[in-house]
């Protein structure tokens, strides 16, 4: 495959896709991981990755969105809407979106690489919200809706809340422990902690 | 109250204390914010509150040293054990726990400001874990063994996994508003996630 290809524009002028663009991406990751967010520079990568930074520029018109198409590409890959697992019941699902799929396991240090402009940075605060969360946040509200119809979780549910179970969790188990749970750490979350919690949606209101 | 005060050994050795062991913390957060932790110098911290290198290494022969107790400081003040909520009832126990004391606005960034690090320093991540982590935990772990004591939760429930819920939440709404959770929500968690897990810990397994 090409490195570059033509974007069919003025000459000298090429789009960055395929190879090359995983190429970049995974040295912006290096490049973040060596340095931290606030002190990576579109120099330094394009540096590192030997291309112009005109080249980059083209492409990522912002360090912010370099740096969160790199780490949405190191990410699970998202499933479309129509894609997601639906096994008529919510346990199925969930144990099908969570389990399945690798984490990669330079993902705690990349997020723990951004975090903290998080506060400076609210470009990359929202380019992160678009790119990252707010599509892994719906994928996983499409489920729990999908229970509420089923019957599964109770018409009042506040589905929300019990969409940020697994995700905080998971985080958590991130920053505990430097790396990403196994298997057997999110079905105990599922089985213990998230289903319970569901169930008791349909549940009267339990006073103690 | 005295800046410094002697602490009986060589003439000019004075021990930082009381209200000037506070003006210290206050400027070593204060810094912390400004460059990140990697960046933070004890040089940068000894100008920022005009104490001497020397004075500072004397109480604080690391900057993990410094840093994590700076954060302990900052942070809502830890119960003794025999000091903890014990009202007859975890519903109690964990509203009275997790909602009395207003934490501090600053913790979010704070926190942000520290978590790269953990990656790179194993000191500052042991410091981190035995000064405010592993403290924090054992707190909440002892109203939980109380709560399985009372039979409020089954005796083969995992505790560990239990006492996370309630911190991981809690971080992932830190992480995801830049600010400390409100009753309201610390309340929700409590009620719809925390309690109904528990309980499900006394009920048959249940198989869906």
């Amino acid at each position: 495959m090409s490195a570059q290809e033509p974007d069919g524009g003025g000459a000298g002028k090429r789009r960055v896709v395929g190879d090359r663009e995983r190429e970049i991406y995974a040295g912006a990751i290096e490049v973040l991981l060596e340095v931290g967010y606030d002190r990576l520079t579109f120099d330094a990568v394009a540096a590192h990755v030997r291309a112009s930074k005109a080249t980059l520029y083209r492409k990522w018109p912002t360090k912010a969105d370099l740096v969160v198409q790199a780490v949405e590409e190191m990410a699970c890959p998202l499933r479309d809407s129509d894609e997601l697992p639906d096994m008529g019941n919510l346990r199925s699902d969930l144990e099908c979106h969570f389990c399945e799929g690798a984490e990669n396991d330079q993902m705690p240090a990349v997020i723990a690489a951004v975090l903290p402009a998080f506060h400076r940075d609210p470009e990359l605060t929202c380019a992160f919200n678009t790119h990252f969360i707010e599509p892994r946040r719906d994928a996983l509200h499409t489920l729990l809706v999908r229970a509420q119809e089923r019957g599964e979780i109770g018409s009042d549910a506040d589905l929300v809340l019990l969409s940020q179970v697994l995700p905080a969790m998971k985080f958590a188990h991130v920053m505990d422990h430097q790396e990403p749970p196994n298997r057997e750490f999110i079905l105990a979350v599922l089985d213990d902690i998230l289903m319970p919690a569901c169930r008791a949606t349909l549940e009267p209101a339990t006073v103690l």
